[in-house]
């Protein structure tokens, strides 16, 4: 411990707000940095923060309800501003008004695609941690590990109920589902909600597809009759710990029904705890993507199916909100809605990237810089624009403080999300970290600190490769720049260097692999089939 | 006259209220195919836009002043949106609150560089029809045709006092001088504020100036002695129909206080001219750019020196604001503010384009499709939107409109310029265009009509190019389609061959050269040798 910790911490202890507990909690080595520059500052404001939390804790008599509203590939700027609504051909008004109402966040940076992001809001950990680095396509095999703690997990220990409905994409193995990682109840999908439910019928319109069928198939030239994957399993149901049950089979039609299903399910947890003694998360993680144009009606000027897709997307996120208003406890619910990473920008005609360059699985902006707000009436200050760096991480951390269960986060791992709260309850310029370390699939791609980032990935030996952006005078990347740097390289070199040694002390967990489809009790039997093909897989070369 | 015509204009006249001398405008092929649709629909709006301009008449007891702001090269989204704002890492509160208060256009296009946009918005006419379609360079020996009408002249026969403050750009000869095109008083530019007062200086600073007086060249390797540009003149001023006076000689110390004096002429003109009978039109198109930060304090968390000018800018256009309130005379004025093209790109930490492809002088989006507000407080309905295609050459037709002097515009000659008189008074969806024909320099390079670009030049022949962009689904331009557009090749060929036909009966003026600083009483012995040399220049081959 150095002085200036030593120090920090009695001068904690004094505040007598902090204790040694939370002090534990262990941050990638660039926060400890930060903590040595602004510890007793931050100590301060935690003390003001915990007057406010127990004030609303007083008035409504239980802690706030979270609702995180999560959805698929959608970059910064696509919705939530009026401007590029225009620019763009549709309009969100809902979620306008939820910018205008709450926070737009300009630097909310996730993971780079689904699997990573919703992983590490789900541990408060990169996704490389976890081993939930990569998308998972079925058959996958593979999955969130049973060691790591969620958030709905503590929030569940600290007297919350919890509930999920939609796109898990966690994997297919059983210890991934969500039941058994801390949620009360849970109706989800496995993997992303393209193969094959959605996208072999899309596929099929592109003239690609394969059905979805293994009796579709036409054989005369295949040779692996197994190889195709078939018998896939949209979407499961289950409640803490028990097993899991296949909803509807894949079908287009199915697909459909199933993205107004979830938005049911959403709105009739809310209905069934609004008045429950204790308070609620809700991780609402919507499937939105249906880019078939065929039976759809178009009311918008840009007219494509994504424009459709985003009407709906607005019109559900516009519901929550309503519901929440009508039950009479929007003023203790933090509602957070954002995409969980930058659009599939090779999807012409459907994804686009508005603002930024890069896409899904990019670490350039466009991959990882999202569209986000927030919402807590009489907590959150209408209009506010936050240009912090925030990370999808940090809600994990964040609501952990607001349902006082910071004492639930494990202290033998690194915990990437930095609480947050002094953001929502004031506004912009109130981070607590001004780094994030981007990882593209298993690989540390690039380091954003402050309006520099450094990209460590592709480059040349030597000083031939310029690495180095400056957000704020390019923000789409477009000029990487290395003489004008060179006061830059060091200090990188250093941010680097920490995370690496951080990185060794406490290494990554190996992606958990396992049999798909177990502890799914109505496996139809093409996805028993399924499963044994994918056993055979897995065995083979052992 | 067809039928459909004839039975319009019988409408018209019925109606009362559209004179066949308005009438007579002579507009763009494109025009007429929406009057024929919807003639009648117009004429009714405008008997109730007539109501409500004649209602403010009676209270304010004159026609609306009108201030147009029009600043240099900046891209969509720089200014004036919160959002972008924290991504830039600048602010522009004033600019914002403007968009808040009044209106936000999201498709106001201009040409794409400064003298021809410039050009249009005195004359309501494309460029090209002018001769004034590229910028001008010192020495330029040409400049806007006396025979062209401008907004000045025509709203200074309907009786209004008539200013203009800052960069003119409309070149060097005396016919083109704006206290001759109009203006009841003009402190102006000849040229663009590059060079060589600023640029030289800034040149210098890149170690490529040639030093911005003639003895300042090391001369050993030269041969011609006459061939780099001195004597430039930065600033000149003047009263209607009068001889000009350089203000202040070129160099940076000046150019930067001229950024400040014209500030303070503007306020000047508005304080003066506040309570005459008479309504004024201010043309206040500041300088805007220095590029240099040496002496520059940093105010931004992007901290360039661009960024300081937009702070400069944005805080420039919040004092005319506020002294229109101050003053009492808000609700009577009409403020436009508003970038003349997209940024230079090729200026790197400098200018730089935040959401559309392509920069100053380019036909695509990012070219000419530009920052713009607008303000009058009772009249523009506060936190407007408007997503129609609009044009700097309708503000002509439109301040015509306001100003009653639609009888004043010449009907010898072509008027793009459309009255969107209903866009302020009314909104979003009001716009009497869907089109815009884009010419780079003397080149069609694209046609804009409803959602929909066309691109004509750079094309090789047959079916190979994907000339076509939808701006909606592909609002940057990243790819463009063909097989898509089949439908849109034959409806496209006959925007264009109407235009052809009419410019055909209507030629474009050549541009008009003449003897450079004529005029201009107080030359200095560099700018009268400077002069020599151009005369012989253009003397050479003759």
């Amino acid at each position: 411990m150095t002085k200036t910790k030593l120090r920090l911490l009695i001068v904690m202890m004094l505040i007598g707000t902090v204790t040694i507990k939370a002090q534990k909690i262990i941050h990638d080595a660039e926060q400890e940095i930060l903590l040595e520059q602004y510890g007793v500052q931050w100590a301060k404001q935690d003390q003001d923060i915990d007057k406010k939390l127990k004030a609303l804790e007083k008035k409504f008599g239980k802690k706030p309800n979270i609702v995180h509203i999560m959805w698929d590939d959608n970059s910064f700027g696509e919705v939530g501003i009026e401007a590029f609504n225009k620019i763009r051909g549709f309009d969100t008004p809902r979620l306008n008004k939820m910018g205008e109402d709450g926070i737009t966040f300009t630097r909310m940076y996730t993971e780079p695609s689904c699997t990573p992001t919703r992983a590490a809001a789900l541990t408060g950990r990169l996704a490389v941690r976890s081993g939930m680095h990569t998308v998972s396509f079925p058959p996958e095999g593979a999955g969130l590990p049973a060691e790591e703690v969620t958030i709905a997990e503590i929030l569940s220990e600290a007297g919350y109920n919890t509930g999920f409905v939609g796109k898990g994409h966690q994997g297919d193995i059983e210890e991934a589902h969500l039941q058994n990682q801390g949620f009360d109840e849970a109706t989800f999908s496995m993997y992303n909600q393209f193969p094959p439910a959605m996208w072999h019928h899309q596929g099929q319109a592109a003239g690609m597809s394969i059905g979805y069928e293994k009796d579709m198939y036409e054989k005369k030239y295949l040779v692996d009759q197994t190889w195709r994957p078939y018998g896939y399993i949209m979407d499961i149901t289950a409640k803490k710990g028990g097993k899991a049950r296949e909803t509807l089979p894949p079908t287009l039609e199915n697909y459909r029904k199933t993205i107004e299903i979830h938005q049911e399910l959403a709105l009739d947890y809310i209905n069934r705890k609004a008045d429950d003694d204790k308070p609620f998360y809700l991780a609402y993680w919507p499937n939105v993507y249906d880019l078939m144009r065929v039976g759809q009606e178009t009311t918008t000027s840009n007219s494509t199916a994504f424009a459709q897709n985003m009407d709906r997307l607005d019109r559900h996120v516009g519901e929550i909100l309503d519901l929440l208003k009508e039950k009479g406890i929007a003023e203790n619910t933090l509602v957070i809605a954002m995409a969980d990473n930058g659009p599939m920008v090779e999807v012409p005609a459907a994804m686009y990237q508005v603002v930024f360059n890069g896409g899904k699985g990019d670490y350039r902006e466009g991959g990882i810089r999202v569209a986000a707000f927030a919402e807590w009436p009489g907590v959150i200050e209408p209009g506010t624009y936050v240009g912090d760096i925030i990370t999808v991480h940090d809600l994990f951390t964040t609501f952990a403080r607001l349902g006082g269960a910071m004492d639930k986060i494990p202290t033998d791992r690194i915990i990437d999300g930095v609480d947050q709260t002094a953001t929502f309850l004031y506004g912009d310029a109130q981070s607590r970290r001004d780094y994030y370390h981007i990882y593209t699939g298993p690989y540390h791609a690039a380091t954003i600190k402050q309006q520099y980032k450094r990209v460590w990935i592709g480059g040349r030996p030597g000083l031939v490769k310029n690495d180095f952006y400056d957000l704020y005078q390019d923000p789409r990347e477009m000029r990487g720049m290395m003489a004008q740097f060179l006061w830059a390289w060091g200090p990188f070199d250093m941010v680097k260097k920490r995370h690496d040694l951080m990185n060794k002390k406490y290494p990554f967990t190996p992606t958990r692999h396992g049999i798909p489809f177990e502890g799914i009790e109505n496996l139809r039997p093409e996805s028993i089939q399924f499963q044994e093909t994918v056993k055979k897989t897995m065995n083979t070369g052992k």
